[in-house]
């Protein structure tokens, strides 16, 4: 005998690749065409996606490269996932939302486990309880040259500029983690070439996630 | 063949107890005293004690105290705890002066892992990756009835109230905890009476820093 049916859960996709690759506006493009296809869908970032997260994301972003110790900004980052994860992620998977969050677990392990040099057991162990074994369904790593995606941001031209500010070798270690990563986990983690006009690369994530709008 | 001298590394020592244990009142009374004698000191505070880590410090006391995941409080603290240990306890430590630190890695253990129930291996690796192994050289844990610890905090009335909110079984637990570690570290960690006055404790902690005192 099966239990009374409940609201199937939602599916989480999370969208990755270092500055300027176009997260934003491919989570925008891919969120548009699930709310035509009538999937009530939630777009979210990290670190933030809720105030506290967002307050926390503030001291991430300012102020000078060398200003934070590299284990302080990893455990800024896990807290505000925490909060982000029990208050407003899971809850919308719940409610049967779609959640599309730019940035998540990968980036940790790019950046701080990379790109800061923390990577190892002390930094699986506390970055999985921080999203609480949470696992995308799908992620999307949008890959591109850190000098193209760097020349992209700037040019945007917004005030959150403290990774942007690392040097050339801390950007490409980071690309080079999400590439190793990609390689890992090819079932959960697809590359896209970032380096595609706007239009060609939603059409190639829309194409990515066929698999999990027919898993529904 | 022995190398040149350096300067002595400073001594570090910890106050440790519940709300309004008086902590604050018997460090500023210890630095007097250790001042008296020429020995210099740093008096800090956590979470605090730099400015990054005050700002970390203004998440976690304001609000409700179910306004925060447990997590995210835990890695809260610990992000503050290494930019305090790395750029002001540590630096401190190494150029001669004695540390008297208001809080250290036992209000971790007590508060998050105890009243927090987050207590077990996850969190013994995350908090000592934090405070970079640094273990005081002394800690002196001022007990005291939690319930009028928190008269005497609630008399004094700051602002900074997230935690005196807890209900009482939270205080409880905070206190058991710290004795439990006491008992299993007796060799640096002393239990004071505090409800002793003010003199006699601060005459009880001077006693207790006698080892650490000849020891130099
Ligand atoms: N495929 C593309 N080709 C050229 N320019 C693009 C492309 N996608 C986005 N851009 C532009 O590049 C800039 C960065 O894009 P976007 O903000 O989407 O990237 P992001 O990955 O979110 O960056 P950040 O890491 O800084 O948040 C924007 O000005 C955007 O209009
Ligand atoms: N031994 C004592 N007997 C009675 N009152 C005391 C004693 N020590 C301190 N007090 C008073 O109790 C209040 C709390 O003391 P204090 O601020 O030193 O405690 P604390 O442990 O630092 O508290 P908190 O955890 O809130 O920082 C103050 O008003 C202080 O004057
Ligand atoms: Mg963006
Ligand atoms: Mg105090």
């Amino acid at each position: 005998m099966n239990a009374a049916p409940h609201t199937a859960r939602g599916r989480f996709i999370t969208f990755e690749g270092g500055e300027g690759a176009g997260k934003s506006t491919q989570i925008q493009r891919l969120a548009s065409r699930l709310d035509a296809m009538g999937v009530a869908t939630l777009i979210t970032r990290e670190p933030g996606g809720c105030d506290l997260a967002e307050q926390i994301r503030a001291l991430l972003v300012q102020g000078d490269p060398g200003g934070m110790e590299p284990v302080t900004e990893l455990f800024l980052v896990l807290a505000a996932r925490r909060q982000h994860v029990m208050r407003v992620i899971q809850p919308a998977l719940e409610a049967g939302k779609w959640v599309l969050c730019d940035r998540f677990h990968d980036s940790t392990l790019a950046y701080q486990g990379a790109g800061r040099n923390l990577a190892g057991a002390r930094l699986d162990s506390a970055e999985q309880w921080a999203r609480d074994d949470l696992t995308p369904d799908l992620t999307l790593f949008l890959d591109l040259p850190s000098e193209i995606g760097l020349q992209r941001s700037r040019a945007r031209g917004d005030a959150e500029q403290r990774f942007e500010k690392e040097r050339e070798t801390f950007h490409h270690s980071v690309r080079e983690a999400f590439r190793q990563r990609a390689l890992s986990e090819p079932g959960r983690m697809r590359v896209v070439d970032a380096s595609l006009s706007i239009d060609a690369l939603s059409e190639r994530i829309w194409e990515l996630t066929g698999d999990v709008r027919n898993a529904v």
